[in-house]
């Protein structure tokens, strides 16, 4: 029997009934979420993962404190009118998708700065954190807030309670109700896994039954699901935490139904009906017919059995593919199947995504990531979102490349949303300047979803780290690792007793990494390590067996130290070939490098943005030490000279004959000139205008 | 003395005042325009331009005019309430920028129209074409509809007379008024010219009357100018025609007013200041910010002195290049500097502009002329509008690398926005497909802009063809060729006598061109031939002189023949190296190829859409005779085995790491394969879907 260790004894013990096995063949949740799962381990403070952390819990938070207290979110429970309303109320009754207020996701915001906060208190570490008596206080204050606020039939939301009364369950394709709902059950689910006090979890559960009676598949409900897909999967995690078969019920509904024309909605699906009902002035449909109202946008198309691509909003498409994945069986294929068309078709190659602006989502063409104009749109969240996701399928089948994939992500397209005094966010995010565009971070948004995102898949980046689980039948603890973190996880053995993992790593600057076991007598250990993509010569002192692609494992006794070391060369990265970007971008390990207009002005300044330079394939890179507010990386830069012009990106010829005698490019060395490059999560942290270009042209010859 | 040829002989005679001499040192209009010395040519119905222009005189007009009958624009003039308009009755007092129905350039769809069948009667040529009883009825018809339809003060608007009579006057920006009223009267020059007749052009001289009474700087006057420019170079040629001082003040008021702020407006330019006074509702404005509300969208962001790139709705951009560079002065300048930018920085290897499908308008990043996905936009519209603003620039200033654009967007951008068979149209064009999207033509369009706008440029194809001066003091007849078509050409010199210059040609095909001329024999000749980029070995058998690029200068007799000839080798055109698109596109001569799923059936259904095929910069072609719809053209195909795979793209890997050792590109023969092309603007004429690609990955090694 393989049982789960679900990391839920520290402060839980107040959890709701058990549920007896599970439900459906292949569906379920034996797999620990990583929002649960990680209060099992500890990260090194000293080490990068370490600082990062450290930046989050001591300037992060604080800093995001007191802009939600600027923006009026934190004290928006208490249903008072706020100014920005005013913009609200204009548009009642003359609603147009982009005319309703960004207050409308304020109780989203609030809720995961709650999230945030539980899970770096509740980390074994959080103890440590100097604000702990400020967020103790400011949760508490929010919670009682909350529970004010809530209707007697279970309903809370800040907009329709005070804006819009009237407009409540009349717009759930654009007006984020049930989004909301599941950013605060997710707090609450943290709230009450760090202080074992019911009060927020009970509102929710509260608000949960309110949804269950009035929104489902049965006659008499709104047979809708949410526009912006969240509480699937918070749903999920709540059945996780209560077993309640009806909460994992409503979760499958919600994410099955989606798409799906029904007969008692006159053959439409239901934000069609619902428009249709709404009968939405000529001008708003006429609009909407290109954005909203395509109903890819947030993948309402089609039900998802018939859907082959991931379209639309990246963080609708991304949040949707977790909960199905989470959700397994039919849920977990068609997760696969949009999370390889992500990843194969549609990933910039720092590991972010949606590279359409418009509508902040995927293009429907595969291929389409220019990366040299700066105009990737690349949302901090989406990015998240893909980290999501790619916990969960891993959660369910162990796959090399969809670590890799969650490990780029984390350490470009995520990191590089915050700044590294914890002060500012990027919502997106850019490859290449073309002007000033998105070339620094900025103190907040007015849609703040990014920032508070930020702070939560940090506080739970021990659940990211490494996944457990025991064989009972062979005494076997069976540990998959996902990400090279210096950190030690404790495992609740059967009888009581623990095991310990410690891992000692210089990633993500060296592939040098030690790990050490430690378990009662009679046990051993299972352990999966990755070997990633971007390794060269790596070497473990241990017999490994062979595994799924991408990961090696090893056997262990009881007790047991494995050295697993690996080379990081630089590489250069060539696009997938349809984009038909020839270019190339420095990487090295799973960091990816930009050159910056701080290091590289005189360069920068004589060609803006670093416009018509390339680099060789045949390019060596040197190492060099750096350091950016406190926070050690690995530098790199060309040899000097090994900077090359491609002379035509300065002539006024829109095109040019070649032929086998005029060849399509001929490069100039700048003589003396080198790039030099930094991580491009790190970037614009230095001052500067924060001009930065990722993929330069290749400058091979023909 | 040099002075103008103005082809306006044959059926004027009943213009106004003239004016004595030019207004302002460098402005006026010494330059005959197109639209009036067209009738000085007569094209060989035999030859390819001859063949074109019966395409569009016995089929397309013919087609157009059904189809403005069917949508119902035929008989707006009579003022009736039309089904359509109940669209936009919803929107009074909630307007959306694009919440006005289409109905709103109805008056202009019917302009274009009229004016085209005008120019096709007015040809020397035009007592062939069989349909002349059916379009001067018909014309007749509108024309008596409109005088009916204007209002005593002479405004005249079908929209805001018969859907929105409070609404005149109150949204110039988004409402398309004055550009209107720029097509009629435009038709009603058009219409004087070929008949003689007063009555529509009076009734158009009523109406400008209203506009310079209404608009204007003047205290008491509207500071408008129009969202979309039209009414501006409607002006000017109006001014040729009456030489009334009145005509061409305003005309430059509109021009030169553009974008400034105004005291008397608040401080604002007039589209802010009008908004502001008409109080859009929030979601309006709100959207609006994203689009209408970015000046830049109409070129009204800063005064034309200030603006430095060409931005915003690409046939607004071009049709205000075309007015400035014909006011001339600070507008001529104005114009060279949009241009420049346009063709150096924003131009499709076809001659055709706009990237940014979302406004129908050039991007804000040069060089963002993505060719391999289906998207840009390439309005047919707009590849006119750059036609006409290049006739202008050369009316100045005769410049080869002008006139090579103007040519280009013709013979491709241009022509192949009409079906072969005169039944179709296209409004975007795609040089490459990656669904169905573009891929074949339509009947008619909800907005019909480009159909008649096609039809009038075919019309006037002789005044595009050369332009003439006579210098008095030397005797000497001046010719400038811009386009190689097989016409003669009669100019009028001053004892009444006529000088003939005939062009016989074998272009666009073989580069083969004789030119006859005859004067009386105390006359001259000094005549410049275009020396084309594409042009290889190019011969006159007739001493040259030097001219500016792209052209030589030839001095003959009174009678002579010259021969010109030059080979006109299959080029393979490499993008600007700043758009990081390396692929090749074949072309020959001014067309560009493309290769079309009809003539490839097995590579097109193997790697949809051409994907991952290449072909190498040491490519040899073979031509092949080809026709279609009765026009003979040269097909090029590549030497069989002369295609070549990237195996990479088939690969489901993002990115690749690539070294000296591990090529970014490893080609793969397709053995016994080859690739045929045709000229793109033929594409989408035989069946099939139509799916092309016309920039191939370039396949060298490295």
């Amino acid at each position: 029997m393989v049982s789960t260790s679900n990391g839920n004894g520290v402060n839980g013990g107040q959890n709701g009934v058990k549920l007896n096995g599970k439900r459906h063949a292949g569906e379920g949740l034996d797999r620990p979420h990583p929002q649960t799962s990680f209060i099992e381990s500890t990260i090194d403070p000293q080490s990068f993962y370490g600082k990062m952390r450290k930046l989050y819990s001591e300037k992060v938070l604080m800093t995001q404190l007191k802009q939600l207290k600027k923006q009026g979110s934190y004290d928006a429970f208490d249903l008072k009118w706020h100014p920005s309303y005013d913009l609200a109320r204009l548009h009642k009754g003359h609603f147009s998708p982009w005319g309703f207020p960004p207050t409308l996701f304020w109780d989203s915001d609030v809720g995961k700065w709650i999230e945030a906060v539980c899970y770096f208190l509740n980390s074994p570490d959080g103890a440590n954190c100097a604000h702990k008596s400020v967020f103790d206080a400011s949760v508490q204050e929010l919670i009682n807030k909350i529970e004010k606020a809530q209707l007697p039939d279970g309903y809370l939301n800040i907009y329709f309670m005070v804006v819009d009364p009237e407009g409540r369950y009349q717009n759930f394709r654009d007006m984020h109700e049930m989004y909301n709902a599941g950013h605060l059950l997710e707090a609450a689910l943290a709230h009450h896994h760090y202080s074992g006090s019911r009060q927020f979890l009970d509102i929710m559960l509260r608000n949960v039954e309110c949804w269950m009676r009035d929104i489902g598949p049965n006659e008499g409900q709104i047979h809708a699901y949410p526009g912006h897909p969240e509480l699937e999967l918070a749903m999920l995690r709540l059945f996780d935490r209560t077993k309640d078969p009806r909460h994992f019920d409503f979760a499958k509904y919600l994410i099955t139904e989606r798409g799906k024309k029904r007969d008692d909605l006159g053959g439409d699906s239901f934000f069609v009906y619902e428009r249709k009902k709404r009968n939405d002035p000529h001008h708003v449909m006429e609009f909407a017919l290109t954005l909203y109202h395509d109903l890819s946008y947030n993948q309402s198309h089609a039900p998802l059995s018939e859907q082959d691509s991931i379209v639309g909003h990246s963080v609708r498409a991304l949040y949707l593919t977790t909960a199905a994945a989470d959700l397994g069986g039919e849920g977990l294929t068609y997760a696969k199947r949009m999370w390889d068309d992500a990843v194969d078709n549609k990933m910039y190659v720092v590991g972010g995504f949606g590279s359409e602006p418009r509508f902040e989502g995927f293009h429907k063409c595969p291929h389409w990531l220019p990366d040299s104009f700066g105009l990737g749109y690349l949302e901090t969240c989406a990015a998240i979102a893909a980290m999501m996701t790619a916990e969960r399928l891993l959660s369910h089948q162990l796959d090399g490349k969809v670590r890799d994939v969650m490990e780029l992500a984390l350490l470009n397209a995520v990191l590089g949303g915050g700044s590294l005094n914890g002060e500012q966010f990027a919502y997106a995010n850019t490859l290449a300047t073309i002007g000033d565009e998105n070339a620094t971070r900025k103190d907040w948004f007015t849609v703040c979803c990014c920032p508070p995102n930020l702070s939560r898949t940090l506080g739970l980046l021990g659940g990211y780290t490494w996944s457990s689980r025991i064989d009972y039948d062979n005494q076997v603890i069976n540990l998959d690792i996902y990400l090279f973190v210096s950190a030690k996880k404790n495992i609740a053995l059967p009888d009581g007793s623990i095991a310990e993992v410690q891992m000692i790593t210089e990633m993500p600057w060296t592939g040098k990494t030690t790990l050490s076991v430690n378990a009662p007598a009679d046990w051993s250990w299972g352990v999966r390590v990755p070997t990633p993509e971007y390794a060269a010569n790596i070497e473990i002192d241990t017999p490994t067996l062979p595994d799924v692609p991408g990961y090696v494992s090893v056997r262990l006794d009881a007790s047991a130290t494995v050295s697993i070391t690996f080379d990081l060369p630089t590489r250069l990265i060539a696009n997938h070939p349809l984009t038909t970007q020839d270019t190339l971008t420095v990487s090295r390990g799973p960091i990816v490098y930009t050159a910056e207009s701080y290091d590289n002005s005189d360069l920068e300044s004589k060609y803006k943005h670093f416009q018509g330079l390339g680099i060789k394939s045949s390019s060596s890179f040197q190492e060099t030490p750096l350091e950016i507010e406190g926070i050690p990386m690995v530098g790199l830069s060309t040899a000097p000279g090994d900077v090359w012009l491609l002379e035509e990106a300065y002539k006024n010829q829109p095109y040019r004959a070649v032929s086998d005698k005029r060849p399509a490019r001929t490069w100039t060395r700048l003589e003396g000139q080198k790039l030099t490059f930094v991580p491009w999560f790190a970037r614009a942290n230095r001052g500067g205008a924060g001009h930065v270009r990722t993929s330069f042209l290749r400058a091979d010859e023909a």
